[in-house]
């Protein structure tokens, strides 16, 4: 073996994007507005934008078919994707579906994730309109590209935020994450005794927080009617902590929050302690709740504080070395972006 | 297992595709004008058409690393893509990729499909705007989805084609087949007896043909320049054929073509007969050209006949049933379409 090899694990994931993608800064189409780097790619159409954006989802590595229901799986695939489209403050209009699939799934396998993907077009109002169907050697992969749209003035990207806006957040956090430790141990103790059955009802939130979330366009929607514009906006797929770091790095920014602001169901915060972690941990860095984290400007607090789904838990500080989390006891501690390393 | 259990090889490719988006030909969204069932999708800018297309690549499916170098696949990824845009006689503009890959590959491997990937992109002036990059339990999967535009009254899809019309191909057919068979025979070799150096360079062409191909944006521009709008067009992916029985079943016609007027390169020609294999099968049934094929209607005939790489191989027939090709001895034969199955 070679010694120099780099190998991909020593980058880790947004390393290694930032290093392949760093060649690709400079763009020859007029019609290229935002390309790598944002939650969605903008193309200018003119008189709006175009969003396009794109995952892939990678059986034994996002999803595994031992506690992942397939219906599900599609439903999530979509939903992903929906969700960078809704970070860009966009409306989702079509996808295009492509599956890698070995001859161990059935017809009806596969029709299980197109049952999923139909569920996800038919609440999101977006039509799928092309894909590709093919065979795999092994895993199932699944690949999805959503495309949205937004009017020019309505553009929110991570950059944008500036010192002293409001960090809010939608929803709860650490949800997800928890609904993962759930299926893993239950999935352990299946496999020591095949005979016992799993008592999943009393997670029922956190179970469905992991295999089937939902992307939030419905606070865009409401955000719009409120006449609400964020300074800035990226969705929690990887964790807050790993989010709020993406957003101060884009504006040069520090940031504040404040432990008994961020949101966290019931459900989260028992069951954690149940697993002996964190509930908090959970929250910063537990990954794929696919909420909204945004910035307003304090101007904007009155508009945005009585709905009941939006969180307001701190603000951007000019100083970039201020990553800082009040306690509960009133205590600043130094927050540390963990995110999900897939290799 | 469940003998009643629907195998997915029993469909083939296109019955399962057709049977998996069957429920998806009625659409929600107003801007969506052409789904699922054609080279790339169409949606409705108001003053233009977007094109969106999405092909993925699977190791040991579509590519053997044995044989495939890293920054040829790349360059291949895009060009496959870009080749359906063409094919709706669109220019295109973006692209976005994802990539699947697991810890065997080094970060010099992933810079190699980087690479060809650029060099695509600067080839066809198109920009890479977004994807993903993620790890895999196996092989290497390759997802690309290329967008283009096309002024409302230029767009060709397959629908369009009519009795009569002349049925024009560009560039050559079955060098990439040939290609491939070349380069399995070599790999054998290989694996007989490493010590075997193998000479690849008398099959230059063929070899080229099959690793980097080229989309026929070329040929887009031209025919605009020369105010020649085809009536139906599809890229020669899956050979000629099956290219035209997809545009036949579209269009309710039949075709007739004539063996001599079909393009086949002299390397091909050799290399099939070496191997034993009729160069017309090769052309008819080889697939991976990445030609355009498309029909014209009789009266424009006379723009398209000096152009040194468009040739008029037959015309189309009011009788569906009708789906001959006529040989060099002048005799009528059934054309089957075998096109290519992966699974």
């Amino acid at each position: 073996m070679d010694k120099n090899r780099k190998e991909i694990k020593d980058l880790g994931e947004f390393g290694l994007i930032d290093h392949l993608t760093s060649s690709f800064s400079t763009y020859q189409q007029p019609s290229t507005y935002v390309g790598v780097g944002d939650d969605a790619a903008v193309i200018d159409l003119g008189n709006e934008y175009l969003l396009v954006s794109t995952d892939m989802l990678v059986e034994g590595i996002h999803f595994d078919l031992a506690y992942t229901p397939l219906h599900h799986l599609g439903y999530k695939a979509v939903a992903v994707n929906i969700s960078d489209i809704a970070a860009m403050n966009g409306k989702p209009e079509q996808i295009t579906i492509s599956i890698a699939i070995s001859n161990r799934f059935s017809v009806e396998a596969l029709e299980q994730v197109y049952e999923g993907v139909t569920a996800a077009c038919t609440n999101y109002a977006i039509d799928l309109v092309g894909g590709d169907t093919t065979s795999s050697t092994s895993g199932l992969v699944i690949s999805i590209t959503a495309i949205g749209r937004v009017a020019k003035n309505k553009l929110v990207q991570r950059k944008g935020a500036k010192a002293n806006d409001v960090i809010c957040v939608t929803g709860d956090l650490g949800a997800a994450y928890m609904g993962l430790q759930i299926l893993e141990r239950e999935k352990e103790v299946f496999l020591t005794n095949p005979e016992m059955q799993p008592n999943l009802e009393v997670y029922d939130y956190l179970v469905g927080r992991i295999l089937k979330p939902e992307a939030r366009t419905d606070v865009v929607f409401d955000m719009a009617e409120k006449n609400i514009l964020p300074t800035a906006m990226i969705d929690v797929s990887d964790g807050l902590a790993s989010e709020l770091f993406h957003i101060c790095k884009q504006n040069n920014l520090g940031f504040r929050i404040y432990e008994d602001k961020i949101p966290v169901d019931n459900q989260t915060y028992e069951t954690a302690i149940e697993f002996k972690i964190d509930p908090i941990t959970c929250a910063l860095n537990g990954g794929e709740d696919y909420e909204l984290l945004f910035s307003i400007p304090q101007s904007e607090i009155e508009k945005i504080k009585l709905h009941p789904d939006i969180h307001m838990i701190g603000y951007f500080h000019a100083n970039t070395q201020e990553r800082i989390m009040v306690t509960k006891q009133g205590n600043s501690v130094a927050v540390q972006a963990q995110g999900w390393t897939h290799f």
